[in-house]
């Protein structure tokens, strides 16, 4: 049965005339010249991709048009009555399954916090050009689905599999390669129990939204958001490790163009604060009254939990421990971010306020720019500028 | 019961120190010198903020979480069991109404189409700096509510009164100017029967999300998004014009800043059209192979009907008229976008599509952009660039 095992490797042979023509639309990457500011294209991608508002950390589970949002080509026009999801390649019985099928499988539901590799991208000096984040492109949900393991187990791994590799139904071009968005696990993460990956079709108790991949996505907790696979229609377990575009040439940590770099695959620790007080519209600047201000927030890490939060209101120079919500809170929630707080008095004048997690597994954040060339896993401390009013206002 | 008739008029008067603090984080408005990229406050706003992606208009009914955003401030933390609306001002009877009491007048729905009234900003030259829109900041809903005219009737409203102000619980500063956003409408537009004024709290058949005003928003049909104040906590019916921020200073058609400008109003007619085949990532250049290719979108005016859409496959040389969904069709959505399509015949090479709208009351889409200080109701015609293959790939 392993006979369309390689499929997932074939490489569109594209005629030279063709690739030739798709390069006048299709550039390379490149990182952006020193004054050179925000292009059409990152911003055309900013104005139909979004980010998690900040102040919506208030809520523990991101309502689905506030939870961040990256697309790589187009939303497909996907029918759910109509989706297939196939699994081939080595295993004793390939599988074709529709949504029904799917779903008389027991269902299992996990909270995950879900993170762009690329966010804060647009942060480092020099720029990386694309997709251009800030720091927001991040959102938790409660996803529902068929664990993974249950359908690699119904179809019978072969025992010389080594990867799983996903394809979805968004087709596009990037950096001149045609292609429809593929990404692979390793099949230990693919099989395991915790993280639990779920090929899920429920966000919140609902069907997908059309650009959470609806009907079906991958979601594979603790890692950032290219392995969660939307529109998934097709996984391949192979023999041999996976090299498409996504896997090889994207979603590197390299330090210059030939360098062939680590995988990004779990999520650095990061702590987010609601900005305190109101915004001005244009600048984002935040505005305070003399006081006790409350700060809280959310932190999470793919690596462990989150075991400690510290604040700094002095831009860095000092920091105290914020209070965590109590794990027995989370119920569980392991993968998803956990709450935290404190009180700061604030004073007439201007204030950097920042925040730094650090997990179980001693990860923490960089007060200095982690730089790569993708502008990937960058979790660099927040900062956020406040002005507090003087007295009696 | 005009005690507080004046309330909505009331000026903050800020210390002079406060004011002067506020400075520092909040500019007046200004134009981006000619080679001054996107910025990073530009960015922030278009981060947390989003568009329609393209694709979407394949929806006649858009998804909340592809429905256009703009917020000015932040999303307020409302709680809809602690809600109230209060009415009062020039009325017989001044009204507190929690949602309960709302939900308890006959419900109205309508189909409405909305855009910012900023949409297509950051294409113009010189660029208005705010929130940079290129082509997206559209998408269409049904909302569910309470006629103003019901609401304004139960008060009644007294014969002096020229206009109802708006207030929204979202608060923060703009060009210095702390204030609560708030808008007014005419008394003739706010108590018509066509367009119809809705005091709504679901948006297609559930409660409002935050981003789009929950619990209570006011809809509008056929004025831009400024006018349909998201949280609204308050109607005062006034015996004089309103002269708040969001209504004198900003939203003006100005050409220069001490022009004092026309108000921006209804919506200027435009035609978008689904991007055709599938884009490069970076470039958002699209792609498609040679032969019949569909060109299909919708169009809406806040003026009157569309009546006519052309297309243009050379760069806007030539126009030829497209199929427009029926009348029928549309249910009496006078007020929703109206559906279109025609076919091209893709040859190799590089093309630019583009699409007009005219409506019954014979307003169209100009070829030149409609600059004007603020960036706003420009409805200059979309233009897309496409890649056709060469044959035979």
């Amino acid at each position: 049965m392993g006979g369309r095992d390689e499929e997932a490797h074939e490489v569109h042979e594209a005629p030279e005339a063709h690739i030739s023509a798709i390069r006048a639309v299709s550039a390379p990457a490149r990182v952006a010249e020193p004054a050179e500011g925000i292009s059409h294209e990152e911003l055309a991608l900013a104005a139909r991709n979004h980010g998690l508002p900040l102040e919506a950390l208030r809520y523990d589970l991101t309502p689905p048009g506030l939870h961040y949002v990256l697309v790589h080509y187009d939303i497909p026009a996907a029918d759910a009555d109509d989706w297939t999801l196939t699994v081939h390649g080595r295993v004793r019985t390939p599988l074709s399954l529709d949504m029904a099928a799917l779903r008389s499988f027991p269902a299992v539901t996990h909270r995950v916090t879900m993170e762009c590799a690329g966010n804060g991208r647009a942060r480092l000096t020099p720029r990386p050009v694309s997709q251009p984040w800030l720091v927001e492109a991040v959102g938790t949900a409660d996803w529902t689905g068929v664990p993974l393991r249950t359908l690699l187990a119904e179809a019978g791994v072969e025992l010389n599999a080594v990867e799983a590799v996903f394809t979805g139904a968004d087709h596009g071009v990037e950096r001149s390669v045609e292609q429809d968005y593929q990404r692979s696990l390793p099949l230990a993460d693919a099989t395991a129990d915790d993280p639990e990956v779920l090929v899920a079709y429920e966000m919140n108790g609902a069907p997908l939204p059309p650009q959470h991949g609806h009907p079906l996505r991958l979601v594979v907790p603790g890692w950032y958001g290219m392995a969660h696979v939307k529109w998934l229609r097709d996984i391949a377990l192979t023999s041999t490790h996976f090299t498409g575009f996504q896997q090889t040439v994207a979603y590197r940590y390299r330090q210059s163009a030939d360098d062939p770099g680590e995988p990004v695959t779990r999520i650095a620790p990061r702590a987010l604060m609601i900005p305190p007080g109101f915004p001005d519209f244009m600048s984002r600047a935040r505005v305070v009254r003399p006081g006790p201000v409350r700060l809280e927030g959310r932190a999470w890490s793919g690596h462990a939990p989150v075991t400690r939060v510290e604040v700094s209101t002095d831009g860095g120079q000092s920091w105290q421990d914020a209070e965590l919500a109590s794990m027995a809170d989370r119920d569980g929630h392991v993968w998803a971010w956990r709450g935290w707080r404190t009180t700061w008095t604030a004073t007439p004048g201007t204030h950097v306020l920042s925040v730094r997690a650090t997990d179980a597994a001693g990860h923490s954040q960089p007060l200095d720019q982690p730089w790569n060339r993708g502008g990937f896993g960058n979790n660099l401390v927040q900062r956020i500028a406040v002005l507090c009013l003087p007295q009696g206002d």
